[in-house]
């Protein structure tokens, strides 16, 4: 497995403020492994919510998370303030890969960074479903 | 047991934004209960941190969580924002009762109040140790 | 306020064994104070699960959380077993007060007790609902 | 990408039985998928403390975590059990690649499944330390 490179701030279009929490330390005083995937659940979620793509209750589409991924290169510990970059690697038929990076306060580097595969299915069948026009040209957008 | 009513900014002089993330929501799509305690952690230890009082790793007195306690008056949803309310009610010799009040977004009345005790300890034994004075001094900034 | 005296096995009837993870440690090796409540929000749910009575996808009634709290006597730590005690301390026209004691391992005496009301509102419209007779029978086992 | 093919419970010959929690639970009442990292981060960091290598607090070595990685196949919901198997796939000089998937209840096939790499380094430096030998002997009983 070759090393990944920390992205840049450059390397994103779409950025999003996520603030650490108390909680998010574990027992080393450094945001827990786990958590950095709550704020890349956060920023591809808040995108498409605040797109008016996205409807959480009563939506035809719903998106199921079938892979993600995670390197982690230098801690951020609260309170620390972590800004999400984002972007769109792939678009499917019904699927998108979504590609994302934490930056601690003010660094250039990322902190972590890796992916998010989410599969968008029929909220009543729960077969995949092509995504709808607005999804694409909402996507569009973070596509790199 | 009387209906507690909600408070207003008014009657905090500290606060501190905290921004929701998609995990909070449960499954009515709702913050959860649990989560407004992450909410009431995070303000009282970030301001102990910024205060300079509160060192995690290596300093001599560690808060110790004794009793905490949550009204919920009308419900918060990612991806609002929460303004986090502090004040200080009583200060004992080694302990400390915080209140907090969650206002969502730009609302002026709480969405949810509580308190927070913590009694301060020695970090190499565990006992009591008495308010050291420069924690009295940022403590009594937020005293009501 | 006077301080509470821990509860032991024998106030409680019922029991639900919940394990720890290890991010519920926080930065002082001892479960985080929020994540008490993730204790109590789960035996009460699967009691109401499992007793047949809550339907989270599709049931008419669902329950609001409105008023937390607990006292922590003596620290959890992963890896510890959590045991979990329930029971109902009072029931209004849609409304049950929770009663939990979380018992560390072999112990016998609680390391920490507090409650959890429900209030019961129609999934519809968000007003109360009066407990169905159903639940009144399952809330109804675990009276003290 | 090859879409990976779920594991068995015949693959792992490590298990560890973890409860659900009513807030793992997301809006379309399925375990979120941060959660499942959690899930991962207990079944490791258990073995190491149950088999004495880990000392939390006090020990000289601490495990950092450089990349982590899951594949979703099939959705666990609260109250689901989930047992975690646990493998090591590589172990270098002072870093550990270990395999974990999740069964649901009493499924024969992963629900989900993926990695979990530590770099282990010494608690004071923050350098990478070689392996001690219990840790060897430790991990050679997980090696497929």
């Amino acid at each position: 497995m070759n090393k990944p490179i920390p992205r840049t701030r450059a390397d994103f279009g779409h950025f999003r403020t996520i603030t650490t929490r108390w909680m998010d330390n574990d027992v080393y005083a450094h945001v827990n492994n786990v958590v950095y995937y709550a704020y890349f659940d956060t920023v591809v979620n808040q995108y498409l919510l605040e797109a008016g793509v996205l409807d959480i209750v009563a939506g035809p589409v719903i998106g199921l998370v079938v892979d993600t991924q995670c390197s982690y290169f230098s801690p951020i510990s609260f309170p620390d303030v972590v800004h999400a970059g984002l972007r769109v690697a792939r678009v499917g038929a019904s699927s998108v890969r979504y590609e994302i990076a934490l930056f601690r306060n003010d660094e250039r580097a990322a902190s972590a960074q890796g992916h998010f595969v989410h599969v968008y299915v029929d909220r009543g069948t729960g077969r995949p479903a092509p995504l709808p026009a607005e999804w694409r040209a909402a996507l569009a957008l973070l596509t790199v």
